[in-house]
């Protein structure tokens, strides 16, 4: 999209990044919305987990109590009681947090919109676990940023060197998306000394921490910062991200970056110019949920399905993709990463297969910020039902058998 | 702020735009905080016109009416029924509107961050209403457009010279935000004429179109296009904004783009990186609070409210102001614009002298790209009563007076 027009006359050009964006996320989020296809694309969650009778009452509650602060505008840092909540959650026995290291934002997209704006110049560089979230790759692009891979899984993995020159580094530590891995202990502890020797800011992007299935929780890289460097309040380099997206409910658009106090300040001037302020409404709805142990009481119901579902996928992909495809079982998050055997499968083709047999999944090449590494998929697992996880794989078996047919 | 420092370890730069920005808007939000201040800064609605006991009630309803919807991941562009009802609202006899024209924002500022997303690269060209919306200026920073001030004002103002060579033209034709002005109907149709001969984009925000006092309202620019050139779905180059938080309460975060179907393709890219969706609780809350007509059954009371306001100002400044400014009565919106009859008299001075006298006001700077107009004040008349207004009045004769004492 380059140049504009209606009507015959000629209109200014759009700005340079919108000639190099996908809309494979727009896809994901209106695949729901095409009869009978099995959405196995996008990231989207059970609606059968939300609360639906408690946020209900607490929606009308909150009006009635905090009229005034729920309908009027808010300070741009967000409401100063969720503030403290959160605060209170993510502090440990080394981690010191108060109000001024908790920023809310517009869900968890609108963290990694705002830590671009007030770190990207044209050409900083970002180093990048890839392959990477697409929506950070989607938030960034306006900027134009460089990125450098950091190269976590490489046995001689140089954090230092991964980290050196860049404005920030990006992880997702816990069941990273798209490839659903962990990164190891030795390897936090390295991103994390790497980060205070050199300065740069470290991204520890978490919204899958707790959507944990087999096995114990390794520590947050803010806690092993935190661990390095006491302080009464927080000042070191990561910058912690969350959402109640994965955990209660992703309409309450309501997510936080944990952070020092001047990445704090430097996300509300960026905040300013975004949206000026959350919703008061759903600020006090998160607040009221948070208070009620609402996570805490889903959570067991969430993980029971989402390890149902996960194990259902990989057995049915044992049956039907071995032959094509070989992946590790993931101990968390809500995707199977799974690579061709084939080095000259390209998963770009197998898209438009899979959607005319009536399945959507994600091609690699969306998790790359080059768009070259076209020989995996990503398949979500947390949206459908066990059975139709195993008709979804069937259908994918079926377009992979079609575009093999054609190629030979 | 160029560089930042934690403990002694230096990190990488801020964003360069970060040491071009204010944070006066920050200061009118926290304000309100501050014991015994008369805030006559910011923009900031009358709670008491909140519809509380509506909005309680709604939003109970609309969890338990659609849980999926409220609670889940919706469409980029906004709720389809929302979108659908707004196409209603704003279509007229010529002014065709669909679904495709309307896209739905958090909250009206969104709209000016995702147009300067779509439209501005480095360096690019705005043609601006001078002085304008802070918060525009904020929007538009990041991405560090120049600026050209279109002198809407000038009896020689020539239309074609002023869009001609600009990514858009930017006006609040309806009572003008800082200086409450409305734009006249010649002007209006200049504007529009000058949009369809040359293609630039002409953007018509509109926050305060229903905030009117006396007189007749002149048509919208939107409307204005839509004669020019009739279509089955408005294809033309204007960009209408609107919101909710003048009309019905601030904290929804709901605003609206209608525009040309490309423009809408353009702002749904953009929005996809910045917040994935705006959130479905408030969405359904803006829905049904339409559907029952709410804005029509308050706007009465806010209008009688805000006229009583408006005139209370301007009585108490013509008793002690009149001698240091001079001003129009606005016969809409929030604000009025005074301009110092010396032309020495410093505004930006004024401000911290006006704060320790109890009163916060805006000044001319903020509404400058340049910062350079320094010689008049914006004050808003919709938060505080009209006794309020006249004390607020009085602290600023003794800034003022104190300020004059040290200069002489």
């Amino acid at each position: 999209m380059s140049r504009a027009s209606v009507a015959g006359r000629p209109r200014p050009s759009f700005a340079g990044w919108l000639g190099k964006t996908n809309d494979i996320t727009r896809t994901f989020l209106s695949a729901g919305r095409i009869p009978g296809l099995i959405n196995m694309g996008g990231g989207l969650p059970e609606p059968a987990t939300f609360p639906v009778a408690e946020i209900a009452r607490i929606a009308g509650e909150v009006v009635a109590a905090h009229p005034g602060e729920v309908l009027g505008y808010g300070p741009i840092e967000g409401l100063p009681e969720l503030r403290d909540a959160l605060a209170r959650r993510f502090s440990g026995p080394t981690t010191r947090l108060t109000r001024e290291n908790v920023f809310i934002t517009s869900g968890g997209m609108q963290g990694l919109d705002l830590l671009g704006k007030v770190l990207i110049d044209e050409g900083g560089l970002i180093a990048g676990q890839f392959p990477t979230y697409l929506g950070a790759l989607d938030a960034w692009r306006p900027r134009q940023p460089s990125f450098r891979n950091m190269q976590l899984e490489d046995p001689a993995f140089d954090a230092q060197a991964a980290l050196a020159g860049a404005q920030f580094a990006y992880a997702v530590p816990n069941f990273s998306n798209p490839t659903g891995r962990m990164v190891d202990l030795v390897t936090r502890k390295a991103l994390v000394d790497a980060a205070h020797r050199t300065g740069t800011w470290l991204v520890e992007d978490d919204p899958y921490g707790l959507l944990h299935y087999d096995g114990d929780p390794l520590p947050r890289l803010i806690d092993i910062s935190a661990g390095m460097a006491p302080a009464p309040t927080y000042a070191g380099p990561v910058i912690y991200m969350g959402t109640l997206s994965k955990e209660i409910a992703p309409g309450l658009r309501i997510g936080w970056v944990i952070a020092a106090p001047e990445m704090i300040e430097a996300l509300t001037m960026a905040k300013q110019g975004s949206d000026l302020c959350t919703s008061g409404l759903t600020q006090r709805v998160a607040l009221a949920a948070l208070e009620a142990g609402l996570i805490e009481r889903i959570q067991p119901t969430i993980l029971a399905t989402y390890r149902a579902r996960r194990d259902a996928l990989c057995a049915a992909m044992q049956a039907e993709l071995a032959g094509w495809f070989e992946w590790e079982v993931p101990v968390g998050g809500m995707f199977v990463w799974a690579v061709a055997r084939d080095p000259a499968l390209d998963t770009d083709l197998l898209l438009p297969h899979a959607l005319d047999a009536g399945v959507c999944i994600s091609p690699s090449s969306v998790f790359d910020a080059t768009g070259r590494n076209r020989r995996a998929i990503r398949i979500n697992f947390t949206l459908n039902e066990p059975e139709r996880l195993a008709e979804g794989v069937r259908r994918l078996a079926v377009a992979l058998t079609k575009m093999q047919a054609r190629r030979s």
